[in-house]
């Protein structure tokens, strides 16, 4: 969803003023913010249930939960706001294990200050998400902390899902012969941050990748039910997510750099700013890991997703008791991606 | 669980230094933290799985979900920290429906140049609680902000849990006639977060109360199953809990101030300070509301669970459209127990 979305401009604002410790304090204002900002937006019949928690329904298979903090600087970005990333991000981790999301849950720290017509925008930001990916936020929490002990807002989110017998992807899963696939182009979401954030002013404005992956995810597993790994390179990038599963699965990795897809408006803006593509994370992306023989099937399968069309199969899987993950590059020469060591990209999710 | 517990002592600090930016980068250091400390402290079958979300179980009953941030400050106070605390509270919602909290997820939001020996001091008073709870911590994020945009650490914990067939416990439960409890001494938290961070120094030391509840609701299920609603009296104290109550429910309430348990040093601090006690937070205390005939049954199994000794019947449910809680005072008049307006306690939760 793009911050240019109609949908939100189309919400008139209907609060005013700016965050205060009273919205924090468990009294008559805090009542009113829920009722007036997070109920209104995120209207579901589990928020309208009105306890401390929420009752949700029976579930047949096996529960899956993950959650993530989001602390994104800045809070509004090119293709999306932390809003809509943080109703993605955790949507992500749990369809990333082969699971179908079900619920979410939200819980905001504001600084007190924060003008609430912008919190509205992240909220309704964030109802538009979770009703265009199906999965509702059915619970949630609201603290204030004083002016210069946050950021604006920062918000974690829960999710929780289910996944089908039979189904066993894990980042432990990869082994010697594999191929690895990604799902598009690496590094969208980084630069697209970091543009906005150092004012870089490109001819071309990058956009955010912020998208749910769950329906991509299903739709790869409907094709090859045997997906060994599924993993959303944020953080760090690919080389984190790539060196993250070669340490799990105890295996290798070799990757031909020319088979990355990067934007060339992103490889252009990373070449400026001294930053290696793969090094950049990625909210809307996904790597695979599956047999050999089930490669092409499930490469096309991705390409068919709209979600998809610029997949392409990077490199595979190899024997290697250290856990290195190698790459051929353009050149021909063989160089290691290691994870990155210092801070590279602060606040970037 | 006190700051005092020798548990907590005996964990030698294995780290150094202060969380810094690589801390949340996705990168190398990020992962040695979440090993070292994290995953150390909090080691579980689901945090060892090392994926993003974590596989459960099979779950057979309703699906119940609760979130809560925490921000308290300061971070460690008399009777626990913000570690337990985020056990607790995130528990306590579960189990305020009548629901068994089964899985916790943890989301730490850390501050530049927090000393990382207190975040583990932190990580591992949260898994003592999450251990003597029964409740795991089985999936986690990690995210850190630069100096001065955010206060050390923040907490955001969710749990999952699970409701038997036939329990309705609800905050629209409550009719006219009904019997309102409370399980022990209200304001305790709320004065030993305030007594540390103003150093007051009483010549008592006040503790929080802060303590898990999902086995006293249980014990008082199973002595009444048809209890109407279960409530911990946090921000905002007893006097927000049953205002949000009447609310949910469409009643009034008459609370009988002469009943209201509170500690004779927990009064004369809230004397000092200029506070009503029914407006301090509690961490380890609840509200029930039960049909009259039912009251002294589930008195008696309140007091006779280690946590709920000092529990009383308040008052009473009574038709009201205005849903207006009033309390007959001590001295025989009537006056309007209304939700606190203004800000009171920041942060104390």
């Amino acid at each position: 969803m793009s911050t240019n979305d109609p949908r939100l401009a189309a919400t008139a604002s209907s609060v005013r003023g700016a965050v205060d410790m009273t919205h924090g304090a468990g009294g008559r204002a805090m009542a009113e913010l829920i009722r007036d900002v997070f109920q209104r937006h995120l209207a579901n019949e589990f928020l309208a249930q009105g306890n401390d928690a929420a009752l949700l329904g029976t579930v047949s298979g096996r529960l899956v939960m993950a959650t993530d903090a989001h602390v994104i600087s800045p809070l509004f970005f090119p293709g999306g706001d932390i809003g809509a990333l943080a109703v993605h991000g955790t949507i992500n981790d749990v369809a990333m294990i082969g699971a179908r999301p079900l619920w979410l849950s939200a819980s905001f720290i504001l600084e007190e200050g924060f003008p609430l017509a912008e919190l509205e925008r992240i909220v309704v930001s964030m109802a538009l998400a979770a009703r265009d990916a199906g999965v509702p936020v059915v619970t949630g929490d609201t603290k204030v902390v004083e002016k210069g002990k946050g950021d604006g807002v920062f918000i974690s989110t829960t999710g929780v899902g289910v996944l089908a017998d039979g189904t066993d992807v894990s980042g432990g899963n990869a082994r010697p012969g594999d191929a690895i696939l990604v799902s598009g182009t690496m590094g969208d979401h980084g630069v697209a941050i970091l543009s906005k954030r150092e004012h870089l002013g490109f001819e071309t404005e990058i956009a955010s990748d912020s998208q749910p992956l769950h329906d991509l995810a299903a739709a790869m597993l409907a094709a090859i039910p045997g997906i060994r790994v599924l993993r959303d390179p944020t953080r760090g990038g690919l080389s984190a997510a790539l060196n993250e599963i070669a340490q799990q699965s105890k295996v290798g990795m070799v990757i031909r750099e020319a088979a990355v897809p990067v934007k060339p408006e992103v490889a252009a803006a990373c070449e400026l700013l001294g930053l290696d593509p793969l090094n950049v994370a990625n909210e809307g992306k996904l790597i695979a890991i599956c047999a050999a023989q089930d490669a092409e099937t499930l490469l096309a399968a991705i390409r068919a997703h709209p979600k998809g069309q610029d997949a392409a199969i990077i490199g595979q899987i190899v024997a290697d008791q250290q856990a290195l993950v190698r790459m051929e590059t353009r050149l021909g020469g063989m160089r290691l991606i290691d994870w990155i060591v210092g801070e590279q990209l602060p606040r970037i999710c």
